[in-house]
């Protein structure tokens, strides 16, 4: 590897850029991003050596997609156009039904390698960058046979090296569950906040009663406003099914309590409690 | 202080018998609780020294309630029939209208003292008491008028002592605020568990997806259902308005997403992310 280019050099991209300085110490980095102050402060913290644009990828050994997963279907496509027989391009978007879509028929598709890291944190911007943030965590890759078997080969060793555990999935079945374990989650934190914060105009000291169960619950409702946004609007259809779920289980909660019935909510919870199990892996 | 009871030996109760033992090392500690293993596993551990029942409670220099909300407001009349004239009585309960009222008329209302530490965890029993657990945390105190100034200044000596924030309210406006702050997270997160719980019956490898923010919106359906239920009992009527709109919240978001309005989908989030600011003080 002796040039690598990363287009959205963000918390994902900005920690993935920390690992690959490691694992290729020699390699030149070099940064695309729309927002001019995320390529000043990465070259100043050390995660890229320069600007560049998508128009001078042509010599890349690897391109990396750390941008909005909306972006990213019309930059894909863009990048596939320019690089090299020998590039490996891969994406770290947390959809992956409609990336793999866009790329289905073009002729470099054996260069791409869609995946998802299951990392991250509430911050965002290259400051956000974390050095480990994908040691231990899961990478899901999609489509893992379109992908010609010498570039699956440099990534999965990149990936082994920097602590990632590998799971294969096809993209439909990704962007459907995924939708639960994460997508579901930040709205139910952003509405958990929209919710509290809206009391508190009138409420002025409320805050000050919280505590940390509320801090856990709310803190994805941090998170990047235009990220999210580009999720939910390419994974709009499994997610309103999980908002739904989710709604429905609330009224039914809601209808327990109106109605006194405290054994019925006691249950409810006693049902959900083995979450304790479940939890146990990933925290 | 000489002798102390602590009627219920778990998570909150625990945590509070190992800062009295460093504030009172010579005071002899009484525990009262009815799961026999609690009492068991609480002298093990060096929490407690000693089982006692109510009835013996009358040699009391303190008493600590630390039991299910719609217990306390039966037993708390009980401990004020048996206690001297001198003895401190405290409550830790989640909710404090009711408990306030069940004694306005009792001839010993001045020995007790309402309060509410901000503090915990999802974990529960004696093997979950913490030491520390309550240092930089903000307990409520309510109706601290209706407690002698003695009992009152003693209550204080000992939460400064152990790095207590006090904060005085009245019983009403706490249940209506905390409902907000605390109780509403509490069925987020049971109802989110419940919902991707649900889903995994059918997709078994799901949990094998979720990540650090999944586990960090859902921890708090981990806490006990006991617990819990006399709390969403005693506080029904505001946890139902907090539900509403949580609900309604929840309903307009999706409205937005089923209309394709992102616009509004990235206000919703932006208008919510200064969540950042008010949680700096928490966490």
């Amino acid at each position: 590897m002796e040039k690598i280019y990363i287009i959205g050099i963000g918390l994902i991209g900005g920690s993935f850029a920390k690992d690959l300085r490691k694992c290729y110490p020699k390699a030149q980095i070099f940064g695309i991003d729309t927002t001019p102050s995320h390529i000043t402060e990465a070259i100043r913290i050390g995660l890229i050596d320069e600007e560049a644009t998508i128009s001078t990828i042509e010599d890349a050994d690897m391109v990396v997609l750390s941008i909005p997963v909306d972006t990213a279907v019309k930059v894909l496509p863009e990048v596939l156009d320019q690089i090299t027989d020998q590039t490996l391009v891969i994406d770290m978007g947390s959809t992956k039904a409609s990336i793999c879509a866009c790329v289905t028929t073009h002729e470099k598709r054996r260069n791409f390698l869609a995946c998802h890291p299951i990392a991250g944190t509430e911050f965002s911007g290259p400051m956000a960058a974390i050095e480990g943030l994908y040691r231990g965590k899961t990478n899901i890759i999609c489509e893992v046979e379109k992908t010609s078997f010498k570039l699956q080969e440099k990534a999965l060793q990149l990936f082994t090296s920097i602590g990632m555990r590998i799971r294969y999935m096809d993209p439909v079945s990704h962007d459907k569950h995924i939708a639960y374990v994460s997508h579901l989650s930040h709205i139910s934190a952003f509405m958990l906040g929209k919710t509290v914060i809206d009391k508190e105009k009138n409420e002025r000291d409320i805050f000050d009663m919280a505590g940390s169960g509320f801090a856990s619950t709310v803190r994805l409702a941090k998170s990047n406003p235009v990220t999210w946004t580009s999720i939910f609007k390419q994974n709009k259809k499994n997610i309103l099914e999980t908002l739904d779920e989710y709604i429905s289980n609330l009224t039914h909660f809601k209808k327990l309590m109106q109605e006194d019935n405290f054994t019925g909510v006691h249950k409810e919870m006693e049902n959900t409690n083995h979450i304790k199990e479940i939890l146990k892996g990933i925290e």
